[in-house]
């Protein structure tokens, strides 16, 4: 990808064609504005939280009864991009207005910052966190989330964090969030995909998994750690989250090259010889 | 990249012999420990808010006094990957400790959800988000602000948006924000490297800069959608900001592909005959 441009746009209408280029993408993020938005042979509504997205063919044009504020992108994807190349076409062919969530002003901020910047490193930075987000949008995830409620959803992720050696208590959280329980807790399924508590132990069977493919550590160990008493109450849950034990899990996993001294050394050996 | 893992990791102590894999990095972000970080000849002490990165031909070494917990990362970089092989090598080597900001534990929570989620967009969205992250860490702009900071600027961000067509008012921003004009501005110019006032004509230029650009408007009416009721004032400002005026700035930059159907066709026709 060759980020060329992004930034504040206005105006009360304006009109583009594409045709004669292939690699030139472009969108638009309406932040003001109340209109017709035409995409190739169609016509969609423009109002503010929609971005339009025109891939390569199709010219388009827009125009507002009240003046247009946008952010406007453009990029040039090369011939290796191809796989991106047919995703957005896939995606956007046909229909290129989807409502997006209310902080993606800020993520374009930040990427227009980064690219006006004379860092080349940030410019870079610019790049791969638009590429970032051009996936996330294909990946169809709407963070639609308030900012006030992405608040939220950051300070739960926190706590969570916080309690990975220890035990996770809605109460508690919610009592720090000063907000109810069951608002919290819609909030973070909407946002999350999954409930707080499921999240939460994810992210403890994650740390559970990292422990026993990369130390040695008895399973009681690994359990104590994670602020289980009982270890094969730890077992249990562990077996049904991921479907097997912890020690047949270890089996199957150890990961040689992040394990001690002793087995670093029989892998160099053993490459010796092969 | 080849991102291969990323996730919280408990414990005391961990070693780590890097020396068989030329392509394998690895980071370690620190929530919670006390202790010292061993890193190639060097030993850097250990304590939460740090992040420790080791190239591929360093071992290392942890061990902590109380229970650790970490984000733990390792990701494979490819033959191509050359120039940011380089940089983290000139960057980190012989120093691989570095305080990041209290934000950076969401950002990794955030490409650890998307790494591992089965949905493979989401999953390069992760490496790329990765990516985006290593190049800002390159940079050496360090984002050190707190939660509650971010916070701040997010909203005055928006607020400039929302402004751009008409005057930044700093009495109505820190009002709105309900918190002290000359903190506001010592919190913006550390996060952002500049102050509100610069920040807000930079937008306004930059999208003066965009219609001059990618429209035949008169610089009256571009004056005027930007909320300058004199055009001559407008220019002027144009000029002290870009060091040119508006009218010259157009003749330098006019971009044919992006204008009005006339000069696109006019184009096509150049390029047939070319």
């Amino acid at each position: 990808m060759d980020l060329r441009y992004i930034g504040l746009s206005i105006g009360h209408s304006f009109e583009a064609h594409n045709h004669r280029d292939e690699g030139v993408y472009e969108f638009h993020l309406v932040l003001e504005g109340q209109g017709v938005f035409y995409n190739g042979e169609q016509e969609y509504p423009l109002e503010s939280g929609t971005l339009f997205f025109s891939i390569p063919e199709e010219s388009h044009a827009a125009t507002s009864t009240i003046p247009m504020v946008l952010y406007y992108c453009n990029f040039w994807l090369y011939p290796e991009d191809q796989n991106l190349k047919h995703a957005l076409r896939d995606y956007f062919l046909g229909h290129a207005a989807i409502k997006v969530g209310r902080t993606t002003n800020l993520v374009f901020e930040e990427i227009r910052r980064k690219h006006q910047s004379r860092d080349s490193w940030l410019r870079h930075s610019a790049e791969y966190q638009l590429l970032a987000y051009l996936y996330e949008l294909l990946s169809g995830e709407q963070q639609n989330t308030s900012h006030q409620g992405q608040i939220y959803i950051n300070e739960a992720l926190n706590y969570m964090q916080s309690q990975i050696r220890k035990d996770f208590s809605m109460e508690d959280l919610v009592q720090r969030l000063g907000i109810d329980k069951s608002y919290f807790i819609r909030l973070f399924k909407k946002t999350m995909g999954t409930s707080p508590l499921r999240y939460y132990l994810n992210l403890k069977m994650d740390a559970a998994k990292d422990s026993l493919r990369n130390s040695e550590k008895p399973v009681r160990l690994i359990a104590r750690e994670l602020g289980y008493e009982d270890e094969f109450y730890f077992s249990r849950i562990f077996k049904t989250y991921e479907g097997i034990s912890p020690l047949p899990y270890r089996k199957l996993h150890l990961e040689p090259e992040i394990s001690a001294a002793s087995s670093a050394e029989a892998l160099s050996i053993a490459s010796d010889l092969g």
